[in-house]
């Protein structure tokens, strides 16, 4: 069995993010919160999803996606928490429906109506609940900059700001996937830049910080390979050891895990090599970042799997691991859904 | 003869940073520019040296090193232009008396006087004119976020704020490593976070912009490996392909270059079997990010001489290039220093 832990319902019918739109411009036109998303039928559901992500999982493999909404959709940094509650229960909504349509090829991780400026506390604790009571969400995204680029709001090792969230994935038995959304700051193309910083931004909040120690039994998965820090692994390694910390193993790789959304086989070679094989979970971001087909292989870019069955840095019991052993640890509540 | 082209002046004897200190101080209080840096003699300079970055070039076999002020404490987010041109000429002219005792082993690169909020025009030219005219410095460090972590300043392909900055580079035949400063933000460690977020930043905005169609002729180094980009190279291809680009090869790779500060085999091994040897600098920025000795090689971090002599991504004629040729042809003021 070959679990997915990255994937996002980046194909739903075009209703869904004019709703968005049209959401957003009401509220910058006069405050107001449209609260009245339209409906998706149960075939465009499936218009979107058989040809699209599960043909792909087919053709490839893969039994089971993590499946979470459209990571540049979340758009924390527009709207406000009110506008952002509804958008994100309409998300959540959506990705449960594909879950209840497809019981053994989807598991839901939701998003949360997080909002720039406005720490996540009852609204966003709320929807946790209703995710994970209601509708068997095994995880949950975090936006580590709900501003959108500007990184204005406290970094997540910020108790004030931060600690009530992580007592809620604590109790509530889930891990986090850290995952920007989109970016309103020229500098940072979302999915090419600002997915990028924000891993490695966060990688360096975990390593500085005490969050680990307040909270011995959270998960984060840090998605793209970790942004930059497998391949600076030796300059984080040489700088906690110049900080008087502990090892990047006992600080940061007992709370934190990386996929492998690394689009070419050295890429994956190098994250093989240098993060613990129990830290990794296989993942590829399908139908996310990059659509295309790499003319050096004739397969498609996001197809991490053919990296890893070919990386010399893999042997079977560490596949297995990546592939599915991993992903149950990580994530208690997929344990009865992959039976 | 092994050039290394990433070195920084962080060995200044301590009223060199007390000055800056005090400069912002004054600044903070009343706005006003405190001109007057305290001296460093000679005997100074060479104990800050001589124990220090010379002796690690002669243990390691290491002949020039191209050498700037230290990059933390370029602190353009901090002061105004005014402030900034005196400490970056203090910094410079103390870069240059490196150079003068030591001429067969250090070329100077200028920081400049940029400002947060302002464009870097006049004062900047005039500096840059002065360090290339009457110190020969050969490059310089262009920092694409003077606004330190907020980056709220215009990004790189903005033409009116940097274009008359690349045409003072291409008119002077310098080329620009791109590198940032401090942080003020506390999202970003600095040396951990903001530098490799800065790397990756650059070669977005170099690969989604025309700059190079409007500069062919520029030249940038893109210092700590890239950032992230050789990691995500197969992300990058990809969306360069999903957006209709042509390659990396022909987009970015005629202009930029890439520096070997990266602390550990695996890193170098991907750097090297990624990106084209011709597009491959050696540097090793020693006595900057990283000082530790790494308990598992007995050998310093950032030693990266030792990783690029034990990959098997290299080979002789492809060290040559990276130790030295590559170096001549980026930095076409080195040709005379190196006979």
């Amino acid at each position: 069995m070959i679990i997915d832990i990255h994937g996002h319902y980046t194909t739903t019918p075009p209703q869904v993010s004019e709703f968005r739109q049209r959401q957003i411009e009401q509220f910058q036109r006069d405050g107001s919160v449209l609260r009245e998303p339209p409906p998706v039928s149960d075939d465009e559901i499936r218009a979107g999803i058989e040809p699209n992500q599960l043909a792909r999982m087919k053709e490839r493999g893969v039994d089971l996606t993590v499946f979470s909404p459209k990571a540049v959709g979340m758009d924390h940094h527009q709207g406000n928490e009110a506008t952002n509650v509804v958008w994100a229960r309409y998300c959540n909504d959506l990705v449960h429906r594909v879950c209840q349509l497809y019981p053994r090829h989807f598991a839901g991780v939701g998003m949360l109506p997080q909002a720039a400026g406005v720490p996540p506390r009852q609204a966003v604790f709320d929807e946790m609940r209703r995710c994970v009571d209601e509708l068997g969400f095994v995880g949950f995204n975090v936006n580590p900059d709900p501003t959108g680029g500007r990184w204005s709001d406290p970094p997540l090792w910020d108790k004030d700001w931060w600690y009530p969230l992580y007592e809620q994935l604590v109790a509530l038995q889930v891990p986090a996937m850290i995952h920007v959304s989109g970016s309103c700051n020229p500098h940072f193309n979302a999915v090419a830049t600002h997915y990028i910083n924000g891993d490695t931004t966060a990688f360096v909040q975990f390593l500085t910080s005490d969050i680990f120690r307040d909270f011995p039994d959270i998960k984060f998965i840090l998605p793209h390979g970790g942004g930059a820090a497998p391949y600076h692994w030796g300059r984080y390694r040489g700088m906690a050891q110049d900080m008087g910390l502990p090892t990047l193993e006992e600080k940061v790789l007992k709370n934190v895990f990386f996929d492998t959304c690394v689009y070419h086989q050295p890429g994956i070679d190098l994250l093989l090599s240098v993060v613990p094989s129990q830290n990794v979970l296989f993942a590829s971001e399908t139908f996310g970042a990059v659509n295309g087909i790499d003319p050096r292989t004739g397969h498609h870019f996001d197809h991490t799997l053919r990296y890893i069955e070919a990386s010399p840095a893999a042997d079977e019991p560490m596949r297995q691991r990546v592939y599915r052993e991993n992903a149950l640890g990580v994530y208690p509540r997929l344990r009865p859904i992959c039976g």
